[in-house]
């Protein structure tokens, strides 16, 4: 657990750095003031700003204009069916603003009134019932933070690099504070007989996307929610009511959550035949790959935020999570995995949800092969993409979690690369 | 700690209530199913949705169109020397998105770009520097849930039931997700001298909003924060770079941060001498009121958000916070502080962030004098609204944390009202 290229930010270093920083900054943008007491009347300090009426509900400020989810229009052939995915490159943090979370739907984003909506339960229940927006509103509510992975998140990588930035490698995920029944009371209502043993959860969007859920995850720690980071969940994101089912594949949070059906076994929908299974190099296939497993990413420097400094101290920031608990530890290498340092963790830690890590580096200015590996609580250590292609071989899309490599140039450019 | 009048959720009134709810929904809205098992063809399952390009920046679905800031037009002559408030009657959780997240200014929200953005330090130091936003990027970074409350949220109150609705009554308050720099790695690089015992923090802004903070809170927990909830700051709460001062009263909290000075004496500026000190009923006057005291709302049921359904379960959902630490508990009266019962915690509760709470009732569709008093880590009680008084007067602006009452209608409207 040492690294001879890294003893942690060196004062002088980072003095000379900022000398020489604000030196240039002087140069370039104004003279420095003749004495540091007077400070300098600026452009921004001669005219007032804006109102307080400008904004009742407020965007971005235009400079951060490049800060959205992105489309890849290859990857679908119309945008009702694709995805987009979030910003991590340029975000802070844990928590996933709802306007940058990506999306994922399989027939578009519908336009669903809250006096419309209804929650059907039926099946082997005691009693079918229907429920209304204002009917969940009346339930004992819950508040819990929760990442949302796409069961399809850096799938590409499977076949080795191909991707340059970690929006577009790991960017299928978001963390939101959601609030929400726990699906157990609703069940309860209705009354689970005896033979129920799996529920079928599905939307109301023209795909009526559907998937299996198995009784035991159900009466756990799922939830009907409809508050997302405090507000409204949006559209995209299932408005008004979704499924949050913590550390499950993302295609399970069902979105317009319409309809539970509860039978004595799973539906084996297209969902979860066809879609959503990991075909091994034998041509088997993996099924009920529900869990998302540990898994981390370096989010700067990548490749869509190189370094614009020189050697001296350098902030390596990144995120882990893992579908089975918590965050224990995240170890950081310099050098394609030789040498491991722990990382610090900073800021909320929930379980099944975002953990962001640091290292704080003195960068001598030479080239850097970046990865980070996670371990949860149960004790799962995050594999090298070759450990996983050596158990589940080449033909899988889903579960990717291997060790992502970034290679930083002197220059400050940052490439994805392999190594093996 | 008991009360007749609630026993918790009464699961045989609920059922009846979930089966008029539904069986009414049916006729006005659709004929029910003839099989349970069937699903209807409802109107937004016959056309498909939006695509994933339709929001590289998502804002709510316009069916929330109300949840947004409003300003008070008549509390100030200009809006770029006002207040928006949060509408917190309609928010869920524990955080703010910061698109709708309350707005003081005191000479408006300003534009400015990264690339111009400096902070400077001087004053008793040992090297006066002058930082970069890019300079900032290469400390290590921190990230905490704070809440940021004005001083003069309630302020209205200290005469009485006066505003009609929490958003306006409680609604100067947000709580975010920040991420920063410990204000004491910056002042450790300049070297404060040992007769400096306070910094001058100043803001970019035409108002150059300045306060003296003392030392010792500025060795402790403030941050030189960038991001918020994941991302930039908005220009409305201090893009590219505010002061995040846990706890203490939101203007002390200086956006557009440019000048840190470092003195041996408070500087005893407009903002602390005219504003933000409390004039007691003698014409004294308190100052240095930093701190915000234990202080809780119910945000639903609420002025603006009435009660929709009769009798049966009802949820009471409010937020509470204390500027001295975490929430100890939360107790609720239905009977305007004859009885108290324990409310349930909910989601996060961070240090000096805040706090959700809910009390689960089973109402009999009488009249309700809701109220809920806060108690924090350090065992400080908050108050009744008369028991400030009569140590504090009724000259004061800031600083109301008295017990908030409302009055609940059995037709389900509620009043702001004021009991003795």
């Amino acid at each position: 657990m040492t690294d001879s290229n890294a003893t942690g930010p060196n004062r002088r270093h980072f003095l000379a750095a900022a000398a020489a920083g604000s030196a240039l900054a002087a140069t370039a943008a104004r003279a420095a003031p003749p004495d540091p007491r007077i400070t300098e009347v600026q452009d921004w300090n001669v005219s007032w700003g804006d109102g307080v009426d400008a904004t009742p509900y407020g965007l971005p400020i235009h400079h951060e204009a490049e800060v959205i989810r992105r489309n890849v229009p290859w990857l679908t052939a119309d945008a009702v069916s694709s995805v987009n995915f979030t910003p991590i490159h340029a975000l802070e943090g844990t928590i996933t603003p709802q306007g940058c979370a990506f999306e994922r739907h399989h027939a578009g984003a519908i336009d669903l009134p809250k006096a419309d909506y209804r929650l059907m339960i039926h099946g082997l229940v005691d009693r079918p019932l229907v429920f209304s927006y204002d009917d969940l509103e009346r339930f004992p509510r819950q508040n819990h933070v929760y990442f949302l992975e796409c069961a399809a998140n850096s799938g590409m990588e499977w076949a080795g690099a191909q991707l340059n930035g970690c929006q577009f490698t790991h960017g299928m995920i978001h963390n939101m504070e959601y609030t929400g029944v726990p699906l157990r009371a609703l069940l309860a209502e209705a009354g689970i007989r005896p033979e129920g043993k799996w529920l079928l959860v599905e939307g109301a969007d023209a795909s009526a996307m559907s998937r299996s859920l198995p009784i035991e995850k159900a009466l756990d720690d799922v939830l009907v929610a409809y508050k997302a980071n405090g507000e409204a969940l949006r559209k995209e994101h299932g408005y008004p009511v979704r499924l949050v089912v913590p550390g499950w594949e993302g295609n399970m949070w069902v979105k317009w959550l319409r309809r539970i059906e509860v039978g004595d076994a799973p539906w084996e929908h297209r969902e979860e035949t066809s879609k959503y299974t990991d075909t091994m190099a034998d041509g088997r296939s993996r099924r009920w790959t529900w869990e998302m497993d540990a898994k981390s990413i370096i989010t700067s420097p990548s490749p869509q935020a190189r370094v614009n400094h020189g050697r001296g101290p350098m902030v390596i920031s990144g995120l882990a999570w893992s579908g089975r608990g918590a965050i224990r530890a995240v170890h950081v290498s310099l050098d394609g995995g030789r040498n491991w340092q722990q990382a610090r963790l900073s800021g909320p830690s929930h379980d099944k949800a975002l953990h962001r890590f640091y290292l704080d580096i003195d960068w001598d200015g030479s080239e850097l092969l970046l990865q980070s590996r996670a371990v949860d609580t149960t004790g799962y250590v995050q594999p090298t993409k070759d450990q996983l292609r050596a158990i589940r071989g080449v033909n899988s899309v889903y579960h990717m979690n291997g060790i992502q490599t970034w290679l930083v140039k002197p220059n400050g450019e940052v490439e994805n690369v392999e190594i093996s």
